[in-house]
């Protein structure tokens, strides 16, 4: 059993990195407060006595030895950076959880065959920088090193200046890491668990996800004098677009979500009718005919709103994540540990994305959930209890000690 | 005659302070630009040999001599500032056109009975401060001077501190400078002279405004794992008020517009439901029955759509303007001067605001407007002719010797 004092003291001592007053954590991937949160976590490996090692993308790996040092270890954490808005969990859990998972096999004096490799995953929340997951999405090789290290955030601050500025730009080549398999604990950052009185998710599969880049140029005119049948309005544009998407979505029923989270009128003022805007689009479904679906309707959709409305719309997918299928061992190796330590569990599916999507497409990975209150996530009232977040880093260690080999 | 060349060279000779790549023209009030145009208007006020004063709100006023100084002057001009976005046209016409009527009495020795006074209004767009013809509000006692003062752009900087900053906070209290009448001379922003092939508007009326404020309080949560039933979307909120003041303006056929110019997304992220949006609103109608439908309307849909997305939403009124029926004696004068000069007319509604309308409340005051090409303003693309903008100078200079007594 892992210390549940002292996992819940790190994930609250580590929080007043980007503490919000709200009590949540604004800690943008490679931001000054990840570089607060990224030394702690480096010195926390260091002093578990784990070899830790940067990738070119800033990735963290805490290496704890095994007896047979032949064969790759068994990876486990996930992220430490956050949303603007985010809470205390999201990610940190997972990474704090295999933190204490080697402090506590540390402490009991437990080797195990195969070496084990804690790790902190670079800008897994794609606010700051799309995609998300980028830095496993670059490991597994869905994008070079060079193409993530030239992405810019909306300053146009490149991702090499960021890993620069706060000292986070690594020598390990990535993907030079190599593992046998990964785990990944998290919140579930949705509402089943929690509404069935389950402690454990066994997460056997994973949403694909389709990000766009659009864009509205319509024409700027005086809202007194421009009559309304003569406005090209990119608001009023983007408006139908918002609707549209919503009902795309839910025409599939629990199947699919679609969401605009960002709109920039560029020049807005008060009596000016918005000329144009940049706007982005999140839709996802576990089912990739579904994905193939949305994608469908939502160009149709646009291409018949701009008609309309006489004004242009482009819409570029920028990134497409496949739905996930994890390891079926591995599952079942989570579920076993589930059952052993006596813990009511479902397997479900995630909502979110998550490294372990990324790196299940290059070696078996599985991941656990825990209920976090109200389903809330991506917000700074998320919350979960200590019991439950004690529960999954047992889950995900007695999972590791099945994988590496005790 | 005023000297259509030498007015055409003005307006393109100042069109560079703010210049846009476009062919337009950014020149917020009261910010660095503005400046460089105050001060040229100043100077040419000077050789024109007018006493210049600035009022404490910035305003300026250069004073011509007449015969009976015993009287106030007629007032003449417009304002500098423009748009975000804006043209060369918009309230610059109107005050240059006001210098140029003085160049040209002056260089034909004409004296008038009355002073003549020209006037550079301060904040005429209302885009950087609320509200529009700020200044010209403050004159007809709308607001008092130190409640305008205090008024903050989206930066926090007041109008005191950005007037200081330029230094054109004057020592002249705002209202000193009366006025036997004014007139104003400017671009239709409207299609209708344009599609009629009328060179003069006679402007007898002007639309009332409603400006408002808003705010959208829904729940911030995952795009990914935060089902549709949900949501408590912010932009879908807003979407939907979006689309409710179009067809709440369009239900009153020509006689109303609604537009939201203005959203902000609190913390926007891609794969975040957006929790809080800031917006405004800008609708208008020349009858007061109408806009006090809008004001119901508008109302009553937003409690219909945030009962039926479980959000909040704030909407306060900050600024009502009554409609505007020019004096009827200085309607008829800029008719006789259209008819005089033999320039085709017809009588017109504004659509937009101006500070004549503010005027008007304390004074006899009138407008002329000229066409403007397709009816484009508020847009980097406006346009007018030389040969329009020399028609509307000339029936402004008449309109004012008429008022002035030569
Ligand atoms: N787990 C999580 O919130 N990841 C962020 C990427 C996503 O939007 O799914
Ligand atoms: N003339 C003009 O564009 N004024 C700005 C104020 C308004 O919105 O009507």
């Amino acid at each position: 059993q892992i210390d549940s004092a002292r996992l819940w003291g790190t994930i609250h001592e580590t929080a007043q990195f980007g503490a919000t007053p709200k009590g949540g954590v604004r800690r943008l991937t490679l931001g000054a407060e990840d570089k607060q949160v990224r030394d702690w976590f480096r010195k926390a490996c260091e002093d578990a006595g784990l070899d830790v090692q940067v990738d070119a993308l800033g990735s963290m790996f805490g290496l704890r030895k095994g007896r047979d040092m032949s064969k790759p270890p068994i990876g486990v954490g996930s992220h430490l950076d956050t949303q603007p808005t985010g809470g205390k969990y999201d990610g940190i859990l997972g990474t704090l959880a295999a933190l204490e998972m080697v402090r506590t096999l540390n402490d009991a004096g437990i080797e195990t065959e195969l070496p084990i490799c804690i790790c902190n995953w670079t800008n897994e929340e794609g606010s700051r920088f799309a995609p998300a997951m980028m830095a496993s999405a670059a490991y597994v090789g869905d994008f070079t090193t060079d193409d993530i290290l030239s992405r810019k955030d909306a300053e146009g601050v490149t991702v090499a200046q960021a890993l620069d500025s706060i000292g986070y730009r690594g020598d390990a080549p990535v993907g030079r890491q190599k593992f046998s398999g990964f785990v990944e604990l998290h919140i579930e950052q949705g509402p089943i668990l929690e509404a069935e009185g389950k402690t454990i998710g066994v997460v056997d599969s994973g949403q694909g996800v389709l990000w766009y880049d659009g864009k509205i140029v319509g024409f700027e005119s005086h809202a007194g004098s421009t009559p309304m049948p003569l406005r090209r309005d990119a608001l009023a544009t983007l408006s139908e677009i918002v609707l549209a998407m919503e009902s795309i979505a839910k025409k599939h029923g629990p199947k699919a979500v679609g969401t605009i989270g960002e709109a920039v009128i560029a020049a807005p003022s008060r009596n000016v009718i918005p000329g144009e805007i940049a706007f982005t689009v999140d839709c996802r479904s576990a089912d990739a005919g579904i994905m193939d679906a949305l994608d469908r309707d939502l160009r149709a959709a646009i291409v018949e709103i701009a008609a309309k409305r006489k004004v242009e719309v482009q819409l570029d997918l920028v990134w497409r994540k496949a739905p996930t299928h994890f390891d079926p061992k591995l599952v079942d190796a989570v579920e076993n540990a589930a059952n052993q330590l006596g813990y009511s569990h479902r397997r479900i599916t995630s909502g979110a994305g998550h490294d372990a999507c990324n790196l299940n497409t290059v070696m078996p990975a599985a991941m656990v959930f825990v209920p976090c209150k109200d389903g809330i996530s991506h917000n700074e009232l998320e919350d979960a209890t200590q019991t439950d977040c004690a529960a999954g880093a047992n889950v995900l260690m007695h999972t590791v000690l099945a994988l590496a080999g005790v």
